[in-house]
């Protein structure tokens, strides 16, 4: 399993843990009025200015706040707030957008008497629309480090059912030090980042730019392994930033402790990746796929992803039907190239399918296994050492009930 | 536009014409008992031994009546009748499978008193479920060449709500032929040929190799333009017999008349996709993508293709939402490069995206176009001359409906 070397190292979860649980990070959300009864703006604010990246989307129309975030990071490669606005995704909307994303950034780094170069923004919502300027501006101005209306994790959220958080504690260069996260999803999810935000706080001292491949290698086997609809979305962003308030050795790539440190990172990246899979929109069950016995993990990983994004698939699982077919279905359609006569396939420990041939199996069981809320499916190559693991969820009614729906 | 050449020759479409319009094609359907009360399982015959060609799915896992039928085309490129039943896809059912496709093949050969390699077999249900051949064997016994229970066109359908079959006429070597076609959808559609079955046949004279070429070329910008649902299925294939019997001078690459029949075979092959496209699963609207002003053709078929493949289009075309953000957001995860700045989108002729930036447009207006049954998405990317067409379908509850329960 990928997870072997993870398995030495000690990482406890925290109970109801998340962005603010690591010393230093301040968190929030409030009502701006952007949504009829829920709160819409966000935000994390640290202590100290922080080591800090980012990945972004790969969608070639990068929203504005993706745009304005790198250039804060290009500056020094720290953060010290991160502001958040739902209804808005400021995406396609041409350098007036671009110029808002700018004036909120100048905002809230003068509310909270921080350089601009300091602040992050992310958005998300309806694509086209610009920031309701006024808005912004009374609810950036409204922000208190002391109080807040709601928490930060509840205030980011669009179509998700609900919050998205956890927090671990791990030992690294001789202090406890906490790694935190919070994100949203939850449609238009894709591997290559979607309309996610992910946000990851830490009070470990970390050298920025070992934190910056740290994020790029844990975002490739978590967040870029998950897929709810195969649209990705302009705006998805993940920010990692480590405050270094724990007060341990500086840690970088040669520090014996790195591998503990991405251990954290993977197990908070891995645990919000899950919840978005499994709250895509309309979801109601959460679907992984293993597989193992591949030439290699890139074809694991495209075979696992290729299955998971299957419509047919997503489907079946709702209706909890074994229909293992269009699993060998999807796979055959991956573009990887693989001997169909070595496939074994298990829903669960179920033999469903082996070496070309249907397996004789228990449908009622089958059945009873795929109307749990998390399923297992796992696919074998036996060709090479290969693996990867994917998440996705079921395709519902509600599925096409809220996207039918979303704009109007 | 692509259809410039075809302009000028003149295609007249015969009225509820289908594969048994040409000249000496006998075609019928009957019930065999693999379906509760609907035909099951369908014949093309011909008078005389046609020169044909096929193309098959791209899946990995190629059903077993397609490489029976390929084995029958390898020995002549001739074919004098082709075989096709429902129910059982004969697809991942080992060398059984294999074994039963050929003996099917051999009865269908028997029956008729022809060459076992004129007979092409083709099957589309559930995969994973042998040939019931006790049914298969007395089903082809019973087929009469002078009476039928049914139409072909009926007998080949699956989850389709409805026939779907063409001819046209045209002059050509001389003589006037005739080209007819019928299919079947309507899940597992995705490009590069799906749960998709096409038989096109037509009494011209044609070169076999040319044939095959011109199946080939047409079918690029026909079958695999189109999309239900992203999956690619295991059986598809098209067939296309030549036999001939219009006396006209053999048609070749290098004949005057070529671009005539190549046109004619197009006008088939499109009408036959748009059908399936129009008749996906579930769906209420055709959705047609054009795509001009990009670099290549190549760069305009991808970006038509994921545009009419993307889950949240397709959902808002369905909900009669003209949230035009999705149709850039997936242009701009479709993998090809391309300056947004330049982009012009158009729902038929109402402009909502220009040079980066949403226009404005009357919501009233472009909910009542998207009510429509057949809608057209034009994008123009403003960089080069190449352009592409692409079918898709909505994304309704009744494809979550027919997708949750098909099996049981």
């Amino acid at each position: 399993m990928e997870n072997t070397m993870e398995q030495q190292i000690k990482i406890t979860e925290i109970e109801n843990g998340g962005v603010g649980s690591p010393t230093g990070f301040i968190t929030g959300g409030q009502r701006i009025g952007l949504r009829k009864s829920k709160p819409d703006m966000g935000w994390i604010y640290s202590q100290q200015p922080a080591a800090a990246a980012g990945v972004y989307t790969t969608n070639l129309f990068q929203a504005a706040p993706l745009k304005v975030t790198k250039t804060s990071l290009q500056e020094e490669q720290k953060l010290q707030a991160v502001l958040v606005n739902t209804v808005s995704a400021n995406s396609c909307t041409g350098e007036q957008g671009i110029k808002n994303a700018f004036t909120t950034r100048k905002w809230m780094a003068k509310h909270l008497k921080i350089p601009e170069h300091y602040v992050a923004v992310a958005s998300t919502g309806v694509i086209g629309l610009q920031l309701p300027m006024d808005k912004m501006k009374k609810g950036i101005e409204k922000i208190s480090l002391d109080t807040s209306e709601a928490p930060f994790e509840k205030a980011i959220l669009t179509t998700d059912t609900h919050t998205k958080h956890l927090a671990v504690r791990l030992k690294a260069g001789g202090k406890t030090i906490t790694i935190g996260g919070a994100c949203k999803g939850s449609g238009m999810i894709k591997p290559n980042l979607a309309t996610m935000l992910g946000f990851v706080t830490t009070d470990a001292a970390v050298s920025p730019d070992d934190l910056h491949s740290a994020l790029l290698q844990v975002t490739q086997k978590t967040f870029n392994r998950i897929t709810v609809d195969g649209d990705t979305s302009t705006n998805d962003m993940v920010l990692v930033l480590a405050n270094g308030m724990a007060g341990n050795e500086t840690l970088t790539a040669a520090h014996p402790d790195w591998p503990a440190f991405l251990a954290g990172l993977k197990a908070v990246c891995q645990g919000l990746a899950k919840f978005i899979a499994g709250d895509g929109e309309g979801a109601t069950k959460l679907i992984e796929v293993r597989v193992t016995g591949a030439k290699d993990e890139q074809a694991a990983e495209v075979i696992s992803k290729t299955i998971v994004g299957s419509s047919l698939v997503k489907t079946a699982v709702f209706g909890s039907d074994a229909n293992w077919g269009r699993i060998v279905c999807a796979m055959g359609y991956s573009g990887e190239p693989f001997d169909p006569y070595k496939i074994t396939l298990k829903l669960g420990d179920m033999l469903l399918f082996e070496k070309g041939m249907p397996a004789v199996f228990d449908e009622k069981q089958a059945k009873a296994y795929l109307d749990r809320d998390s399923i297992i499916i796992k696919a074998d190559l036996g060709e090479g050492s290969g693996e990867a693991v994917a998440w996705g969820c079921d395709l519902t009614y509600n599925y096409v009930k809220i996207n039918a729906s979303y704009r109007s």
